[in-house]
Protein backbone atom coordinates (compact mmCIF):
# COMPACT_ATOMS: atom_id res chain seq x y z
CA UNK A 1 0.00 0.00 0.00
CA UNK A 2 1.17 3.61 -1.33
CA UNK A 3 1.77 5.94 2.06
CA UNK A 4 -0.15 8.50 -0.17
CA UNK A 5 -3.57 5.87 0.14
CA UNK A 6 -3.21 5.19 3.91
CA UNK A 7 -6.34 5.40 5.81
CA UNK A 8 -6.33 8.62 8.07
CA UNK A 9 -8.04 6.60 10.78
CA UNK A 10 -5.53 3.79 10.92
CA UNK A 11 -2.33 5.99 12.27
CA UNK A 12 -3.86 9.22 13.48
CA UNK A 13 -5.68 9.26 16.45
CA UNK A 14 -6.34 11.96 17.83
CA UNK A 15 -6.36 14.05 15.17
CA UNK A 16 -3.12 16.77 14.85
CA UNK A 17 -4.99 20.48 16.04
CA UNK A 18 -1.84 22.24 15.21
CA UNK A 19 1.18 21.56 12.31
CA UNK A 20 4.04 23.05 12.64
CA UNK A 21 6.03 23.75 9.24
CA UNK A 22 9.76 23.63 8.76
CA UNK A 23 10.23 26.23 6.46
CA UNK A 24 13.85 26.24 4.54
CA UNK A 25 13.25 23.71 1.70
CA UNK A 26 9.94 22.34 3.00
CA UNK A 27 8.29 25.82 2.26
CA UNK A 28 10.42 27.88 0.32
CA UNK A 29 13.20 27.11 -1.99
CA UNK A 30 16.06 28.28 -0.87
CA UNK A 31 18.56 26.96 -3.08
CA UNK A 32 16.81 28.54 -6.36
CA UNK A 33 15.92 31.69 -4.64
CA UNK A 34 19.46 32.10 -3.24
CA UNK A 35 21.01 31.38 -6.58
CA UNK A 36 19.13 33.55 -8.83
CA UNK A 37 20.01 36.17 -6.39
CA UNK A 38 23.99 35.49 -6.64
CA UNK A 39 23.82 35.02 -10.05
CA UNK A 40 21.90 38.75 -10.74
CA UNK A 41 25.20 40.29 -8.98
CA UNK A 42 27.44 39.12 -11.95
CA UNK A 43 30.49 37.99 -10.28
CA UNK A 44 31.46 34.96 -12.56
CA UNK A 45 31.10 32.40 -9.69
CA UNK A 46 28.68 29.65 -9.95
CA UNK A 47 25.68 31.23 -8.22
CA UNK A 48 24.26 27.28 -7.57
CA UNK A 49 27.62 26.41 -5.80
CA UNK A 50 27.64 29.57 -3.58
CA UNK A 51 24.16 28.56 -2.86
CA UNK A 52 25.10 24.86 -1.65
CA UNK A 53 28.05 26.44 0.34
CA UNK A 54 26.11 28.95 2.20
CA UNK A 55 24.14 26.30 3.07
CA UNK A 56 26.25 23.91 4.05
CA UNK A 57 27.99 26.41 6.95
CA UNK A 58 24.28 26.60 8.47
CA UNK A 59 24.42 23.05 10.15
CA UNK A 60 27.85 23.75 11.61
CA UNK A 61 26.97 27.63 12.79
CA UNK A 62 23.87 26.29 14.64
CA UNK A 63 25.85 23.78 16.60
CA UNK A 64 28.25 26.05 17.87
CA UNK A 65 25.10 27.46 19.58
CA UNK A 66 23.46 24.44 20.47
CA UNK A 67 26.75 23.25 22.17
CA UNK A 68 27.14 26.03 23.88
CA UNK A 69 30.22 27.81 22.01
CA UNK A 70 28.44 30.69 21.00
CA UNK A 71 26.01 32.65 22.85
CA UNK A 72 22.30 32.67 21.32
CA UNK A 73 22.73 34.12 17.57
CA UNK A 74 20.49 34.70 15.02
CA UNK A 75 20.35 33.06 11.86
CA UNK A 76 20.73 36.30 10.09
CA UNK A 77 24.07 36.92 11.87
CA UNK A 78 24.97 32.96 10.97
CA UNK A 79 24.41 33.90 7.71
CA UNK A 80 25.88 36.76 7.52
CA UNK A 81 29.11 34.96 9.32
CA UNK A 82 29.10 32.09 6.50
CA UNK A 83 28.40 34.69 4.13
CA UNK A 84 31.64 36.67 4.62
CA UNK A 85 33.99 33.50 4.68
CA UNK A 86 32.37 31.93 1.48
CA UNK A 87 33.02 35.09 -0.18
CA UNK A 88 36.64 34.68 0.42
CA UNK A 89 36.80 31.16 -0.51
CA UNK A 90 34.80 31.86 -3.70
CA UNK A 91 37.92 34.63 -4.17
CA UNK A 92 35.29 37.69 -4.61
CA UNK A 93 35.41 39.14 -1.09
CA UNK A 94 36.38 42.00 -2.50
CA UNK A 95 33.71 42.57 -5.40
CA UNK A 96 31.08 43.24 -2.42
CA UNK A 97 31.61 45.72 0.56
CA UNK A 98 29.56 45.98 3.91
CA UNK A 99 26.34 47.60 2.58
CA UNK A 100 26.26 44.98 -0.30
CA UNK A 101 27.13 42.19 1.84
CA UNK A 102 23.98 43.51 4.54
CA UNK A 103 21.82 43.54 1.28
CA UNK A 104 22.71 39.89 -0.33
CA UNK A 105 22.08 38.59 3.65
CA UNK A 106 18.58 39.97 3.17
CA UNK A 107 18.48 37.33 0.04
CA UNK A 108 16.98 34.48 2.76
CA UNK A 109 13.95 36.91 3.56
CA UNK A 110 13.17 36.80 0.13
CA UNK A 111 12.68 33.01 -0.53
CA UNK A 112 10.35 32.39 -2.83
CA UNK A 113 7.93 29.56 -2.13
CA UNK A 114 7.48 26.10 -4.08
CA UNK A 115 4.37 26.38 -6.68
CA UNK A 116 2.17 24.34 -4.46
CA UNK A 117 2.69 26.03 -1.04
CA UNK A 118 0.13 28.86 -1.21
CA UNK A 119 -2.65 27.05 -1.94
CA UNK A 120 -1.81 24.01 0.25
CA UNK A 121 -1.47 26.36 3.21
CA UNK A 122 -4.84 27.70 2.46
CA UNK A 123 -6.63 24.41 2.30
CA UNK A 124 -5.01 22.92 5.26
CA UNK A 125 -5.42 26.08 7.30
CA UNK A 126 -9.38 25.62 7.46
CA UNK A 127 -9.25 22.60 9.55
CA UNK A 128 -5.80 22.93 11.54
CA UNK A 129 -3.74 25.80 13.07
CA UNK A 130 -0.66 26.59 11.19
CA UNK A 131 2.59 27.65 12.58
CA UNK A 132 6.12 27.76 11.26
CA UNK A 133 8.87 26.16 13.61
CA UNK A 134 11.67 27.31 11.72
CA UNK A 135 15.29 27.81 12.90
CA UNK A 136 15.12 31.05 11.01
CA UNK A 137 14.56 33.96 13.29
CA UNK A 138 11.55 35.91 13.34
CA UNK A 139 12.35 39.24 11.18
CA UNK A 140 13.41 36.72 8.08
CA UNK A 141 9.98 34.28 8.61
CA UNK A 142 7.72 37.51 8.78
CA UNK A 143 9.28 38.99 5.96
CA UNK A 144 9.84 35.98 3.68
CA UNK A 145 5.87 35.54 4.70
CA UNK A 146 4.38 38.36 4.10
CA UNK A 147 6.78 39.03 0.41
CA UNK A 148 5.30 35.15 -0.61
CA UNK A 149 1.26 35.72 0.61
CA UNK A 150 1.77 33.14 3.22
CA UNK A 151 -0.92 33.27 6.17
CA UNK A 152 -0.04 31.38 9.21
CA UNK A 153 -1.67 31.60 12.51
CA UNK A 154 1.25 31.89 14.43
CA UNK A 155 4.79 32.24 13.42
CA UNK A 156 7.36 30.24 15.73
CA UNK A 157 11.24 30.12 15.68
CA UNK A 158 14.05 29.04 17.38
CA UNK A 159 14.29 32.73 18.49
CA UNK A 160 11.23 32.00 20.65
CA UNK A 161 12.25 28.94 22.45
CA UNK A 162 16.63 29.84 22.33
CA UNK A 163 17.21 26.28 21.21
CA UNK A 164 17.47 25.22 17.50
CA UNK A 165 16.07 22.29 15.70
CA UNK A 166 16.78 19.58 16.48
CA UNK A 167 16.78 20.61 20.79
CA UNK A 168 13.78 19.28 21.91
CA UNK A 169 12.93 22.14 23.18
CA UNK A 170 11.53 23.25 20.27
CA UNK A 171 9.18 20.62 19.47
CA UNK A 172 7.73 20.91 22.87
CA UNK A 173 7.33 24.63 22.53
CA UNK A 174 5.32 24.44 20.34
CA UNK A 175 3.17 21.71 22.33
CA UNK A 176 3.51 24.59 24.82
CA UNK A 177 2.62 27.78 22.90
CA UNK A 178 -0.62 25.90 22.17
CA UNK A 179 -1.13 23.98 25.33
CA UNK A 180 -1.85 20.82 23.47
CA UNK A 181 -0.27 17.12 24.13
CA UNK A 182 2.87 16.25 21.69
CA UNK A 183 0.43 13.59 20.07
CA UNK A 184 -1.91 16.35 18.63
CA UNK A 185 1.15 18.45 17.54
CA UNK A 186 2.24 17.36 13.90
CA UNK A 187 5.69 18.33 12.27
CA UNK A 188 6.05 18.87 8.34
CA UNK A 189 8.84 18.65 7.09
CA UNK A 190 11.13 17.54 3.99
CA UNK A 191 13.72 16.39 6.40
CA UNK A 192 14.18 13.12 8.46
CA UNK A 193 16.27 14.32 10.94
CA UNK A 194 14.11 16.85 11.73
CA UNK A 195 11.21 14.94 11.38
CA UNK A 196 12.73 11.98 13.69
CA UNK A 197 13.41 14.65 16.45
CA UNK A 198 9.98 15.89 16.58
CA UNK A 199 8.18 12.17 16.99
CA UNK A 200 11.10 11.39 19.68
CA UNK A 201 9.09 14.32 21.48
CA UNK A 202 6.11 11.85 21.12
CA UNK A 203 4.80 14.33 18.32
CA UNK A 204 2.91 12.95 14.56
CA UNK A 205 5.37 13.84 11.22
CA UNK A 206 4.27 14.35 7.86
CA UNK A 207 7.14 13.87 5.23
CA UNK A 208 6.84 16.13 2.13
CA UNK A 209 9.11 15.56 -1.08
CA UNK A 210 11.17 18.31 -2.12
CA UNK A 211 13.45 16.71 -4.69
CA UNK A 212 14.80 20.01 -6.09
CA UNK A 213 15.96 21.09 -2.46
CA UNK A 214 19.20 21.11 -3.02
CA UNK A 215 18.62 22.14 -6.91
CA UNK A 216 19.03 19.92 -10.11
CA UNK A 217 22.67 18.96 -9.90
CA UNK A 218 21.93 16.66 -6.21
CA UNK A 219 20.31 13.76 -6.23
CA UNK A 220 17.75 14.17 -2.61
CA UNK A 221 16.38 10.50 -2.01
CA UNK A 222 12.51 11.63 -1.52
CA UNK A 223 11.27 7.74 -1.17
CA UNK A 224 9.13 7.19 2.00
CA UNK A 225 10.83 5.91 4.86
CA UNK A 226 9.32 3.90 8.06
CA UNK A 227 8.50 6.06 11.13
CA UNK A 228 6.29 9.19 9.31
CA UNK A 229 2.78 9.02 10.09
CA UNK A 230 2.28 10.63 6.50
CA UNK A 231 4.14 11.09 3.27
CA UNK A 232 3.01 13.47 0.74
CA UNK A 233 3.95 14.48 -2.57
CA UNK A 234 3.47 18.35 -1.40
CA UNK A 235 1.09 20.14 0.15
CA UNK A 236 -1.76 19.70 -1.92
CA UNK A 237 -1.49 15.96 -1.46
CA UNK A 238 -1.26 16.38 2.33
CA UNK A 239 -4.18 18.78 2.33
CA UNK A 240 -6.04 16.06 0.46
CA UNK A 241 -4.82 13.03 2.98
CA UNK A 242 -5.69 15.41 5.98
CA UNK A 243 -9.10 15.76 4.86
CA UNK A 244 -8.97 19.19 3.67
CA UNK B 1 -4.44 72.69 16.33
CA UNK B 2 -6.09 69.27 16.79
CA UNK B 3 -3.75 66.37 16.69
CA UNK B 4 -5.99 64.42 14.30
CA UNK B 5 -4.86 67.01 11.54
CA UNK B 6 -0.88 67.28 12.90
CA UNK B 7 0.99 66.99 9.36
CA UNK B 8 2.88 63.60 9.15
CA UNK B 9 5.91 65.24 7.97
CA UNK B 10 6.72 67.73 11.36
CA UNK B 11 6.27 64.63 13.36
CA UNK B 12 7.25 61.44 12.06
CA UNK B 13 11.15 61.46 10.64
CA UNK B 14 12.11 58.66 10.10
CA UNK B 15 8.45 57.22 9.27
CA UNK B 16 7.69 54.16 11.35
CA UNK B 17 8.70 51.01 9.40
CA UNK B 18 6.64 48.43 12.05
CA UNK B 19 3.51 49.12 13.83
CA UNK B 20 3.17 47.25 17.18
CA UNK B 21 -0.14 46.60 18.38
CA UNK B 22 -1.41 46.68 22.18
CA UNK B 23 -4.30 43.94 21.90
CA UNK B 24 -6.53 44.10 25.48
CA UNK B 25 -8.21 47.15 25.18
CA UNK B 26 -6.86 48.29 22.24
CA UNK B 27 -7.97 45.71 19.72
CA UNK B 28 -10.30 44.28 21.22
CA UNK B 29 -13.00 44.53 23.47
CA UNK B 30 -12.05 42.42 26.71
CA UNK B 31 -14.97 44.18 29.01
CA UNK B 32 -17.84 43.42 26.77
CA UNK B 33 -16.67 39.87 25.25
CA UNK B 34 -15.72 38.84 29.16
CA UNK B 35 -18.85 40.07 30.67
CA UNK B 36 -21.29 38.45 27.66
CA UNK B 37 -19.55 34.87 28.32
CA UNK B 38 -20.04 35.49 32.28
CA UNK B 39 -23.50 36.15 31.36
CA UNK B 40 -24.04 33.17 29.75
CA UNK B 41 -23.03 30.91 32.59
CA UNK B 42 -26.83 31.99 34.56
CA UNK B 43 -24.52 32.63 37.89
CA UNK B 44 -27.09 35.25 39.01
CA UNK B 45 -24.11 37.36 39.44
CA UNK B 46 -23.00 41.04 37.79
CA UNK B 47 -21.05 39.77 34.76
CA UNK B 48 -20.07 43.39 34.26
CA UNK B 49 -18.37 43.72 37.45
CA UNK B 50 -17.15 40.78 37.10
CA UNK B 51 -15.16 41.66 34.01
CA UNK B 52 -13.90 44.05 35.99
CA UNK B 53 -12.84 42.56 38.79
CA UNK B 54 -10.95 39.76 36.85
CA UNK B 55 -8.83 42.54 34.49
CA UNK B 56 -8.48 44.33 38.03
CA UNK B 57 -6.00 41.35 38.93
CA UNK B 58 -4.06 41.35 35.79
CA UNK B 59 -2.10 43.92 36.77
CA UNK B 60 -1.03 42.76 40.26
CA UNK B 61 -0.36 39.39 39.10
CA UNK B 62 2.20 40.44 36.06
CA UNK B 63 3.66 42.73 39.02
CA UNK B 64 4.90 39.11 40.78
CA UNK B 65 6.23 38.44 37.73
CA UNK B 66 8.36 41.43 37.20
CA UNK B 67 9.42 41.85 40.61
CA UNK B 68 10.87 37.92 40.14
CA UNK B 69 8.29 37.07 43.10
CA UNK B 70 6.60 34.67 40.83
CA UNK B 71 9.04 32.97 37.96
CA UNK B 72 7.77 33.28 34.23
CA UNK B 73 3.98 32.64 33.78
CA UNK B 74 1.61 32.70 31.11
CA UNK B 75 -1.58 35.04 31.45
CA UNK B 76 -3.48 32.22 31.03
CA UNK B 77 -2.13 30.35 33.92
CA UNK B 78 -2.53 34.28 35.77
CA UNK B 79 -5.69 34.52 34.16
CA UNK B 80 -7.01 31.09 36.25
CA UNK B 81 -5.40 32.18 39.28
CA UNK B 82 -7.56 35.44 39.58
CA UNK B 83 -10.53 33.56 37.88
CA UNK B 84 -10.72 30.91 40.92
CA UNK B 85 -9.96 33.89 43.70
CA UNK B 86 -12.92 36.05 42.32
CA UNK B 87 -15.38 33.28 41.61
CA UNK B 88 -14.69 32.87 45.43
CA UNK B 89 -15.26 36.61 46.06
CA UNK B 90 -18.74 36.89 44.06
CA UNK B 91 -19.80 33.57 45.96
CA UNK B 92 -19.98 31.31 42.80
CA UNK B 93 -17.11 28.74 43.46
CA UNK B 94 -19.11 25.97 43.99
CA UNK B 95 -20.69 26.24 40.86
CA UNK B 96 -18.33 25.61 38.65
CA UNK B 97 -15.81 22.68 38.47
CA UNK B 98 -12.53 22.65 37.03
CA UNK B 99 -13.86 21.90 33.60
CA UNK B 100 -16.20 24.83 33.55
CA UNK B 101 -13.46 27.13 34.95
CA UNK B 102 -10.45 26.12 32.40
CA UNK B 103 -13.42 26.50 29.45
CA UNK B 104 -14.54 30.13 31.08
CA UNK B 105 -11.20 30.55 31.36
CA UNK B 106 -10.24 30.33 27.53
CA UNK B 107 -12.68 33.47 26.97
CA UNK B 108 -9.80 35.74 26.65
CA UNK B 109 -9.03 33.50 23.43
CA UNK B 110 -12.24 35.19 22.45
CA UNK B 111 -12.60 37.94 22.25
CA UNK B 112 -14.32 40.42 19.86
CA UNK B 113 -11.88 43.23 18.17
CA UNK B 114 -14.06 46.57 18.16
CA UNK B 115 -15.97 47.30 14.92
CA UNK B 116 -12.95 49.09 13.48
CA UNK B 117 -9.75 46.76 13.90
CA UNK B 118 -9.73 44.45 10.99
CA UNK B 119 -10.81 47.15 8.23
CA UNK B 120 -8.50 49.70 9.95
CA UNK B 121 -5.65 46.38 10.07
CA UNK B 122 -5.82 45.96 6.76
CA UNK B 123 -5.79 49.31 5.52
CA UNK B 124 -2.44 49.58 7.60
CA UNK B 125 -0.53 46.53 6.74
CA UNK B 126 -0.50 47.79 3.20
CA UNK B 127 1.72 50.40 4.14
CA UNK B 128 3.73 48.91 7.17
CA UNK B 129 4.83 46.11 9.05
CA UNK B 130 1.91 45.07 12.01
CA UNK B 131 2.51 43.38 14.75
CA UNK B 132 0.76 42.10 18.23
CA UNK B 133 2.84 43.83 21.35
CA UNK B 134 0.70 41.85 23.62
CA UNK B 135 1.27 40.10 27.52
CA UNK B 136 -1.04 37.80 26.27
CA UNK B 137 0.80 34.98 25.21
CA UNK B 138 0.92 33.19 21.92
CA UNK B 139 -1.42 30.90 21.85
CA UNK B 140 -4.20 33.16 22.74
CA UNK B 141 -2.99 35.31 20.49
CA UNK B 142 -3.22 33.29 17.69
CA UNK B 143 -6.80 31.53 18.58
CA UNK B 144 -7.74 35.65 19.14
CA UNK B 145 -6.27 36.17 15.73
CA UNK B 146 -7.72 33.29 13.76
CA UNK B 147 -11.14 34.13 15.27
CA UNK B 148 -11.40 37.75 14.59
CA UNK B 149 -9.91 37.37 11.01
CA UNK B 150 -7.13 39.71 12.14
CA UNK B 151 -3.81 39.41 10.07
CA UNK B 152 -0.59 40.39 12.04
CA UNK B 153 2.65 40.15 10.27
CA UNK B 154 3.64 39.07 13.33
CA UNK B 155 2.42 37.50 16.85
CA UNK B 156 4.54 38.91 19.26
CA UNK B 157 4.18 38.67 23.19
CA UNK B 158 5.70 39.15 26.41
CA UNK B 159 5.81 35.20 25.96
CA UNK B 160 8.68 35.56 23.66
CA UNK B 161 10.10 38.30 25.57
CA UNK B 162 10.10 36.64 28.56
CA UNK B 163 9.17 40.13 30.16
CA UNK B 164 6.11 41.79 30.32
CA UNK B 165 5.21 45.32 29.36
CA UNK B 166 6.00 47.92 30.53
CA UNK B 167 9.58 46.09 30.67
CA UNK B 168 12.10 47.86 27.94
CA UNK B 169 12.67 44.57 26.91
CA UNK B 170 9.68 44.25 25.83
CA UNK B 171 9.54 47.25 23.01
CA UNK B 172 13.23 47.18 22.64
CA UNK B 173 12.47 43.46 21.68
CA UNK B 174 10.44 44.18 18.95
CA UNK B 175 13.06 46.46 17.72
CA UNK B 176 15.56 44.00 17.94
CA UNK B 177 12.78 41.13 15.94
CA UNK B 178 12.53 43.94 12.90
CA UNK B 179 16.17 44.76 12.85
CA UNK B 180 14.82 48.45 13.25
CA UNK B 181 16.17 51.40 15.15
CA UNK B 182 13.33 52.38 17.86
CA UNK B 183 12.65 55.60 16.27
CA UNK B 184 11.41 53.29 13.26
CA UNK B 185 8.73 51.72 15.44
CA UNK B 186 5.47 52.55 16.55
CA UNK B 187 3.49 51.55 19.62
CA UNK B 188 -0.46 51.63 19.10
CA UNK B 189 -2.23 51.68 22.68
CA UNK B 190 -5.21 52.71 24.74
CA UNK B 191 -2.90 53.18 27.36
CA UNK B 192 -0.48 55.86 28.27
CA UNK B 193 1.37 54.46 30.38
CA UNK B 194 1.95 51.81 28.18
CA UNK B 195 2.82 54.38 25.61
CA UNK B 196 5.31 56.00 27.58
CA UNK B 197 7.18 53.07 28.71
CA UNK B 198 7.65 53.10 25.07
CA UNK B 199 8.55 56.13 24.50
CA UNK B 200 10.92 56.14 27.36
CA UNK B 201 12.94 53.31 24.63
CA UNK B 202 12.97 55.93 22.09
CA UNK B 203 9.99 54.28 19.91
CA UNK B 204 7.07 56.43 18.34
CA UNK B 205 3.43 56.56 19.99
CA UNK B 206 0.19 56.70 18.46
CA UNK B 207 -2.79 56.72 21.28
CA UNK B 208 -6.19 55.19 20.03
CA UNK B 209 -9.48 56.16 22.16
CA UNK B 210 -11.56 53.84 23.47
CA UNK B 211 -13.81 55.37 25.64
CA UNK B 212 -15.81 51.97 26.31
CA UNK B 213 -12.49 49.63 27.31
CA UNK B 214 -14.17 49.20 31.15
CA UNK B 215 -17.68 49.34 29.81
CA UNK B 216 -20.31 51.96 29.63
CA UNK B 217 -20.35 52.65 33.85
CA UNK B 218 -16.39 53.31 33.89
CA UNK B 219 -15.45 56.99 32.73
CA UNK B 220 -12.17 56.48 30.23
CA UNK B 221 -10.96 59.94 29.69
CA UNK B 222 -9.70 60.00 26.16
CA UNK B 223 -8.77 63.50 25.94
CA UNK B 224 -5.43 63.93 23.71
CA UNK B 225 -2.22 64.34 26.03
CA UNK B 226 1.38 65.51 25.01
CA UNK B 227 3.95 63.37 24.13
CA UNK B 228 2.10 60.75 21.84
CA UNK B 229 2.90 61.18 18.13
CA UNK B 230 -0.48 60.51 17.06
CA UNK B 231 -3.75 60.50 18.53
CA UNK B 232 -6.68 58.57 16.74
CA UNK B 233 -9.93 58.00 17.38
CA UNK B 234 -10.03 54.54 15.94
CA UNK B 235 -7.81 52.12 13.07
CA UNK B 236 -9.83 53.84 10.76
CA UNK B 237 -8.42 57.13 11.88
CA UNK B 238 -5.05 56.27 12.64
CA UNK B 239 -5.08 54.60 9.22
CA UNK B 240 -6.12 58.16 7.67
CA UNK B 241 -2.98 59.97 9.62
CA UNK B 242 -0.51 57.50 8.07
CA UNK B 243 -1.50 58.06 4.85
CA UNK B 244 -3.32 54.35 4.49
Amino acid sequence: MSPAVVRLADCLDPMPAVLAFDVFGTVVDWHGSIEREVAALGLGIDAGAFALAWRAGYRPAMAKVRSGALGWTKIDALHRMILDEILERFGVAHRLDDAARRSLNLAWHRLDPWPDVVEGLNRLRKRFMLCTLSNGNLGLLADLSRRAGLHWDLILSAEVFHHYKPDPQTYLGVCDVFDVEPARMMLVAAHHDDLESARACGCRTAYVERPLEFGPSVANDVAPRPGNDLHARDLGDLARQLGC
